[in-house]
């Protein structure tokens, strides 16, 4: 049995999603392969829990972290810093005017020789190269999976199984709000107002929805799937976005006659996000909050994968998997 | 450079798609992986190239084998045993009367401590405990990427990238000529007859075309992913299975008045092949000669991968994936 020591940075949904399903899986890690995670820390804004021999998920899921006998009131930075992790899980929301604070998070923990597993897509888009500048110095990774695609496994899927491939594009479906709205208009005839408050009452649109519907969350992935996996060097000005806001019902209803669909495509070769006409019987015809994306490759022709594009305990599959996957290295 | 020693076994569409590919890679697999994959023989039932130093392949895809000077007379058998091959990759047809030859190859080749990787999917689905017994005491590897979803990562995305996940079920489109045929009936308003009789003009399939559309292909699939993914036991014999060959052009036409299409789906937990009903926006409704597979996990929800199910060139890509994962090991 092989114990790697975890910090988790940041309990909102998905830091308390994947506390739930660390505590769930225990049997299954051991088993599967032979680890033991323990996580030795769980950093907050307002304080954090601190135990090496391992914090008690089950309780901190429960109750206030104050009223834990774990509770320190230290600061995320110096918990990174003195917790003694092998590994630091940063899972705080994102911020695209800066990055922070997981930019900050993710570098303080590479340079205390810690390997990164992120959801946060915000310090990627805005900073990958230096944020694999600084974990190539530290001699450590930074792992991904959870910022594109929620619970699909499209990084590793490119990186691990179609290997033997040249990836020539990738382009799809990146939001699942845009795609709930768009389904919605076509099966239901309703115009976009209609569909969008539907969305909302469903909580998969924010009050803001914006960042949603004008495409700006599917260019955050195409410009990290750009960077990560397509070897280019671009940031989200560089991505041509159109949004769905303008779409009407009347729209969605011709594409109807010609046996298609109108769904918001991310396209990385292209660095474009726009509404796009797709045939019926298209892979990427795919309906609901769902995600569903293309690789275009040379050997294997088209692959799609499509899968819940978000969710706390769905994001915790691809979370854990980097952890999993950075665990048997340690 | 790690130089790796293959011996490619059966060299009709499949295992010239495979030359090819070896042939057009070897830059890729220098750059990317740092191997270099050396043919030191290429056995076929009516003789072999053997050459320690590599197989000059793109000779022995443009002219007969007893015009190189590399050929050799040997059986397959005694060129796998002599050959000095780290690997060996079995490449001949299907015989699901008893698995052979491909059974012998495997056996002789985990025996004389190779690992293999193979696209027959006869001796998997006949004896598939046999061969990972074989393999066990061997302590070698069989993969077989290839054999279900042709150019589709299933069995790899399974064991690698959903790695925190139970799977609870696989089901889908296994076969890509039944796909094609029920497609055709759907979209061009055409009988099963005709739709066929397309398939068969496009190479699709074979003039016996029993094995394809009689669930036949599908079911050898459940039966290996049942054994390799989903630890159970079971032989051809336990599947239900019924074909398509029943299915009107009026069922067809009734499915999509109620905005559902037809499908000829195995399901790996019933241990069925039958006819099912699927609602048009549903990941499985794809088009065309495609697979598509759904993985219903306990974390990640439902995740669906699409692609070219056959094909020597698509098909390529998996056994090439799975001969660098071994490779990488040796």
């Amino acid at each position: 049995m092989k114990e790697v020591k975890l910090c988790i940075v940041g309990f909102g949904n998905i830091g308390r999603g994947l506390a739930a399903v660390l505590d769930e899986k225990q049997d299954l890690l051991r088993r599967r392969h032979g680890l033991k995670l323990t996580v030795v820390a769980v950093a907050e804004k307002d304080g954090s829990l601190v135990n090496e021999r391992g914090v008690d998920l089950s309780r901190a899921l429960k109750t206030q972290f104050s009223s834990c006998p774990e509770y320190s009131s230290m600061k995320t930075l110096d918990v990174i810093k003195s917790c003694n992790a092998d590994m630091v899980v940063e899972l705080t929301p994102g911020n695209m005017k800066n990055g922070e604070p997981g930019l900050s998070h993710i570098l303080r923990s590479l340079e205390c020789g810690m390997h990164v597993v992120t959801s946060n897509k915000a310090p990627l888009a805005l900073k990958y190269r230096e944020i694999m500048d600084c974990a190539r110095k530290a001699g450590r990774e930074v792992r991904f999976e959870a910022t594109v695609g929620g619970a699909i496994p499209l990084i590793n899927l490119y990186r691990g199984t179609l290997q033997a491939n040249e990836v020539r594009n990738i382009y799809g479906i990146l939001n699942g709000t845009t795609n709930f709205i768009l389904s919605k208009m076509a099966e239901e005839c309703v115009d976009f107002r209609i569909a969008l408050k539907e969305a909302q009452e469903l909580g998969l649109a924010e009050s803001d929805y914006s960042y949603d519907v004008d495409g700006i969350d599917s260019a955050v992935k195409v410009v990290i799937l750009a960077n990560a996996l397509m070897g280019r060097s671009v940031s989200l000005k560089d991505v041509r976005v159109v949004g769905i806001r303008d779409i009407t019902y009347e729209t969605v209803e011709l594409a109807r006659k010609h046996n298609s669909v109108i769904k918001l495509v991310g396209d990385v070769n292209e660095l474009e996000v726009s509404p796009r006409i797709i045939p019926q019987n298209h892979p990427l015809n795919i309906s609901g909050a769902l995600n569903a994306v293309m690789l275009d490759t040379d050997v294997a022709g088209d692959i799609t994968i499509t899968g819940v594009g978000a969710g706390p305990r769905e994001t915790s599959s691809s979370v854990l998997s980097d952890i999993i996957d950075l665990a048997i290295k340690v």
